[in-house]
């Protein structure tokens, strides 16, 4: 029997209702899906990184990261990420924040799928992961 | 080699194309995207639970559950749960069905996303899911 | 430890992005988002097969097929399909162009989402991809 965690890392603001930032059994972790807030402040709601698509991708990254490192992965096992943008005029500057972001990668860079969806008020992206360790 | 099975409850319609409603190879188990469709009914097609977000979330989440038991799972083993909502305007209130029907999970709740996105007519609510058993 | 490698068929444009159109580690492949990009001609940015639900899914259809190729599955393996759409319209077409593809499958056919996005200009549908090899 193989138990299954929840990855909780504490700069998370608790989720708003009962599922996990990031669960890991065995050798397969999965993030939940990660917007751009920024590291839980005790006594306060969660707040966006600022109202661009450049902090909140930024923020985002950092956030699925940090889930990641919470169950013992890097973005080198990651094998997909998926993207929810809600303009397809961001596809452009996402792709050149992503390059960056990934510039250091040593390993084969994940699969991805981008999709434009809706997102509560004020958020630009959304961004999930499936990681396999090992 | 191990063996993909399709896992098709009873109590659900035919899927409307060539797809199974979920499918387990080895300890991995994938549920394809339910709706709040009501258990089948000879000779009926599918038919909606109800108008509501409580009466779709709630029957969603029984035909999720439904094709996790025809394949030997429960909610303790799925990884990630993702939620398709038509109307950010939902979200409070999906959330409230979803704590008090996940609310005596006993092991870590899945990893979840939740999108907005269009649906055919009349439905509010889609939801899949991944699971590892074991 | 198991290596992670990307799967890039000869046939498959570029990404637009430091990501991989698929990838393998151990007995999992995941299919990144695909489109009905024609096979790339050296020289020229992707096009797309054709204005029509039908052009466009077939060869969809055909790049997740190169890139399971590619990384050693078939069909067979795959246990989920994300279908994205851009009008509700189009699900009745898609499934009879679905059925017919997937006609000749021998095992349980693979779990699928279907839901309705915006996609850049001109696509009509997204294709991604969960395989398990075994």
């Amino acid at each position: 029997m193989t138990e299954k965690t929840a990855l909780t890392p504490a700069t998370h603001t608790t989720p708003p209702a009962k599922f996990s930032h990031g669960v890991r059994k065995g050798n397969i972790l999965q993030v939940a899906g990660q917007v751009g807030f920024l590291p839980a402040v005790p006594g306060q709601g969660p707040t966006v990184a600022g109202p661009t698509l450049r902090e909140q991708t930024l923020q985002t990254l950092a956030n699925v990261r940090s889930v990641l490192e919470a169950g013992g992965a890097t973005w080198e096992d990651v094998m997909m990420l998926r993207v929810y943008l809600t303009d397809t005029a961001h596809f452009a500057e996402m792709n050149a924040l992503y390059d960056d972001y990934f510039a250091g990668l040593k390993e084969a860079p994940a699969a991805r799928t981008t999709v434009y969806v809706g997102l509560p008020e004020g958020l630009l992206i959304e961004i999930d992961a499936l990681a396999v360790l090992g």
